[in-house]
Parts: C-alpha cells; structure tokens; sequence
C-alpha cells in the first residue's frame, strides 16, 4: 500500500496547482522535523507521529517516507510500502536525495521548512521554489477520511462543551477545568488536542491569547473556553461563553450582540461570495457595541474565522483582503467582542460552505447565555 | 522590565561563543511561528504563549517582542516593556526591521526558522548566519528560573508515574490510561506536556516510538510509559516499565539487565567524560541481551540520552560522534532492550552533570520490576 487513492489524487493537485501558478516542480519535498510541518500527514495519509520523517511527493501522487529506523514497525502495521528507514543523519541525507531521483525543481513549504533544510537540497544540486501558498490551498479539499476524522474531532469537542456547565464548580482554578475538560475528551476518544486548551475566567475573558493559569471562578464572572479535540491529525476548533450565577445586563446584552452576529455572518457565507465583506460587517457590528458597552477600545480585534483542518490555523482567513469562498472549505466562524478589564464573549463553530449555504460541524448549544451554578 | 538580568547574561553569551565560531553576529532574530521555536522562551525569558511573536536580541542581551497586538495584555501583564505591537503583516515586518536597527548579520535558527522568514531577512538587505548550534550549546546552561521550572516539572512527573501502578487496570486500552495521566499532571500543577504521552502495552512496549491506541492490558504485559510534564515552558521526559501480574522470568531479566545498565550509566557520568563511550558500552550490552533472550535484531536501537530543557530534544546526544560532557548539562539516560513481537523495557531519568558525578531529577521508584495487579 502507498498513500490512499484520495490523498494521491490531491497531491497531483498540488502540481498541476503549481504549474498554474507559474512555479512548476518536479517534485515535493516536506519535512515533518520537531515540531513538525503537519502537510506531512496530509500528502501520506499515515497518523502515525514519524518525527524526524520526511515524505517526497512525485507528480504521479506517489508519497515516499524517509523515516527513522525507529519507525519502521509503525510504517510496517499501517501497511505503508513507500518507505526508506534511515539510520543516521547522512544516510536520511542520502535517501531524500535517492527518492528525489531526477527532479530538479523542488517544491517546499517556505512557511515552514527551516533553512538548513534548504540548504541541504540547494547543496545536493536542487532548486527550491516555495509552493506554501498551493499547498494552503490544496489543504481546503479534504479527503473523505480527513472529513470523518474531523467530524469526529467536532463531535467529541461538542459534547464536551456541552458538558462544560456541569464540570465548572465555582472556587476551582482555570488549569483545573483545563484538566477536566481534556480527561473528558480523552474519554470521548480523542486522540490528541489541537492546541492548547484556553479557559479563561472573568477579567481574563477579554484576552483572545489568554494563558490559562490560577484565577479561580467567582459568582459573576464570564466563563470563556476556546479548544478542541484531535482525531486522525485533524483538529477541531470551539469557544463557547458561559456566566457563573445570573448574569449582568451587560453580560447578557453582550452575549445577545455576539450570537446575533455570528448567526448573521453564518447566514451570510457560502461558496462565492467574499469573506472580508463578512468579517468586515461583523467587526463593525461588534466594534460598535464594545463602544456602547464599553469604551472606545473595545470591541473585536481578531479575524471573523480561520480555515481548519491539519493545522489549526490552516491557511486561509477570512479577513484576508479578497478571499471568494471555495466550496468545502472548513472554517470557524468566531465573532466576539472584548470589554477590557471586565470581560469577554466568544462564540465559535467550525462549518463547512457550500454552494448554497454552510453545514455547521459543532453542534454544542449556544442559544443562550448558559448560567453556572454553584 | 525587559528579559530577566539571567537571560540577558545569557544572551551575551550567545554573541561571545559566535563570535568564538567564526560566524561574528550584530543580533539574533527568532520567530515564534506556529507550531513554534522554544528559544523564544529561552531568549525572553517570557511564558506567555506568544504564537506568531518574534524576538531579537541585541549584543547588550536585551531582548525585543515583535507580538501580534492581541498578546499586548500579556506582554504588559508580564511587565514586559520592550514589545512592538503589530496590527497587520506589513507592519510586522516593519517593526522587526526597525528593532533590528543598524544590525548587518543577523544569526539565526537554521533548524527552525523557516525559510520565508529568511528570504524577507535577505530581501530587507541583512545577512544572515546560521548560529543554531551555538543556541543549543548557551540552552546547556539553565538559568535558575529555567531549573526551578524544570525541576518542578520533573516532581510532578515523577508523582504521576509514581501512581501509574495504582492506576493501571488490566482491561483498560492505552488511550484510557494516557488520560488518567495527564489528569493527574495537571492535577499537581503541569501547565501542559511536553510531548505526547506514550503509553504501551505487551508487544507494542518493543516499539520505542510507539503510538498509543486501543490495545487492552492483558495479564502477563509489560506496560511502558514514557512521558512528562511541563512548567513554566520547561519539560521533564521519563520511561517507567512495569508488568501486568506476575512477570515471566524473560520479563524479570529483561528488567533486571536494563537497570543495571542504566545504574552503570549513571555511575559514569560526570563533566569531561565523553558521552559517547558511556552510550557505546550500554547499546554493546544490551544488544547482548536482545540477542541471549530474543534474537539478532533486538537490542537497543536508539541513543542513550538527550539534553532536554526548553526542547524535548534540546539539542545535544551522548551518542554524538564525540560529546564531552560539560557541567550543568542536563540529559535524559534512557537505555532500553526490545523484544520484536513480545515487549520492551526501557528506564529513562533526567539527570544534571556535575563536575564528580550527576544529580537525578526524577526519583520515581524503579528499583525493581513494580507488578500491576487487577
């Protein structure tokens, strides 16, 4: 067995993509070095981790791994035949540029391969031609088995969003609701998380990059959680806000202004149109009631959504100057809006667009401001 | 505030070993890009996550933030105060120009800093210098904030492997298992893991790089964990193996062989010994091992130890063709013997190299195979 028939049909793809683009290759050359480039995954379709691995892609879609020796027996149970165990630097050296065999032009992620990387393939005679855009775009087709790992990302990140309000006691710290949220996902099958999970309590709500610490929650406070769950290398994406007791005024008008926006803006996408138009409404709405809330600084100060998928931000933004939405990209859609000092609410899916609309991925309630007792 | 006055003595130090390599620098450009360069933390001294920051360092050992302007409440809340705060890419790649200031050769992270970053360094007319080994020879030395860190998280990693007897059930799959571990991680206080917890059972405890799954324990497994903790943006790494009931005498001395080794390592280390002889005579005995209980191709197939610190693998081996090991080193020593097909055991501690011996971080009971029962 090599990569399956889906993956290979996309890394021809990448290619014919390539060539369009003005930046014709040879071949592809990805290196999943620590901590690792996660196209990797995408252009084998192996979950086995293969640290240290490399895959090089032909125009047939043919992916060969050069992995550590050490890997060979998870190479082997995957049922993987592309592959050449290394033993030593200068021989993983040597088979990269065995597997490269005539190729002259080599494509690479220049987002993220690291330059002593180039310099080995410039080195070995080969010409390097930065294709990270083309495999940006080549990641919003999912194969038929990515899209049913990241289903099951979403649903086991769903419920246990939706087991949220129950594990939330007041008194308990920030880190501690971040070790029973992931043992719950664990529980629910997860196999990893796509990043690190963000509980944020209070005042600490209105920091979109907060480091979740030892603030302990208190009657009044907002309760914001942004995380997700990993399954087959793909990765979910959900933030829901909740409020412990009963909540303020301004904490309900704020949490009312934010789920209406988000239902505009999901009404609002589908394949074709232009995603900063949607970013740029629901940043105007949300920037507006931040004012009114709030002070002149308040508001949104982060993109409508992100694309999703092998990385968490996976290349593609909404906010970007023109983006017309493809069919089937997968994106989260995450207005909030941030009052500083006193708190935030962020409200986020993950949907996939279609031509005549999107499909909401994450199903966690949201209707309301969920209050948290006790 | 600016990098805490440890860091900048150590930032220095960066300047002066360069200069001593014959690769002179004016400052040291690192970008904490997604999924990130762990000498961000190392040069700032920060622990915030600052995703997509970047920082330089000047000869002086100051060190600048170049933060997205959503981090801005963390750098202030650190007290951080030489950060730039950028709204858009441009304007990123301004700020990082003007903090660069009259810089020409800017030393950088060949093994990480990918190569767009370089080409923008190039494009705005820098030079640039590949100083990687360099930053990984200056992480040998901790500051005490970094040992703190560490050693915390090296107690709370052994703690947990303390209680895996208790919390290992014959039935329960190697995911289920890696769940209760990180709960009790963060129960004592990880911050997060610095790598993705291992968990084996039976045969696959032969695969060193293992994927935990849904294999069940059975009486009769050896069951392998190798895993740990992370504080303050340090990580600890230890392997414990254990067998589920009574172990068969195979088991027995497969443990048996595996710890002395080890205890001879240990014995062996001190400042000025060459690594590589303590790992050559540990990989000759053990593969002496794999082939009196198993066959030819078992043994031990991997190096005997790693620096480890802001990286898991912190760049330094004592299998390296010649290490010589200098004071404040601290290494894991991991040796292990395989079985293909019927199981492995493997003891890992982290350990610091003084100048008559080594101090073991990690003191989790391994003096004798631990049964599992239940």
């Amino acid at each position: 067995m090599n990569a399956d028939p889906d993956t290979r049909a996309r890394n021809r793809r990448i290619f014919r993509l390539a060539e369009k683009a003005g930046t014709p290759i040879d071949a592809v050359y990805i290196s999943n070095h620590e901590p690792g480039d996660r196209n990797f995954y995408a252009v084998t379709g192996t979950n086995s981790h293969f640290l240290y691995s490399s895959a090089i892609v032909r125009r047939c879609g043919d992916a060969t791994l050069v992995v550590s020796a050490l890997e060979k027996p998870e190479a082997m149970s995957e049922g993987y035949t592309r592959f050449k165990p290394y033993a030593s630097e200068r021989e993983k050296e040597t088979k990269i540029s065995a597997a490269l065999m005539r190729a002259k032009t080599i494509g690479i992620n220049g987002k993220l391969l690291p330059y002593r990387d180039v310099e080995l393939l410039k080195l070995s005679g080969f010409t390097v031609t930065d294709i990270s855009d083309v495999l940006d775009d080549v990641r919003v087709y999912k194969t038929p088995q990515e899209m049913a790992s990241l289903n099951e990302a979403c649903r086991i990140t769903s419920r246990v969003a939706e087991l949220v309000p129950e594990m939330a006691k007041e008194g308990m710290t920030e880190i501690d609701l971040v070790a029973e949220m992931e043992y719950q996902m664990r529980g629910e099958g997860a196999e990893g998380f796509a990043f690190e999970t963000l509980v944020a309590f209070g005042e600490n709500s209105a920091k979109p990059h907060h480091n979740s610490g030892k603030r302990r929650l208190r009657e009044g406070d907002l309760l914001l959680v942004d995380f997700g769950a990993e399954v087959g290398r793909m990765g979910a994406d959900i933030t829901r806000t909740y409020v412990a007791g009963h909540p303020k005024s301004w904490q309900r008008d704020l949490y009312a202004a934010v789920l209406d926006v988000q239902t505009e803006s999901l009404d609002a996408l589908r394949a074709g149109v232009n995603g900063k138009d949607i970013h740029d409404r629901a940043k105007s709405r949300l920037d507006e009631i931040g004012k009114k809330l709030g002070s002149e600084t308040d508001g949104m100060n982060h993109g409508l959504g992100h694309s999703l998928g092998r990385f968490t931000h996976d290349g593609k933004r909404l906010s970007n100057i023109v983006y017309i939405l493809p069919s089937g990209l997968v994106t989260t859609v995450e207005p909030g809006c941030y009052l500083q000092g006193k708190g935030g609410v962020r409200i986020e899916d993950d949907v996939i667009v279609t031509d005549d609309g999107c499909e909401i991925l994450t199903n966690a309630p949201k209707e309301s401001l969920i209050e948290i007792s006790g």
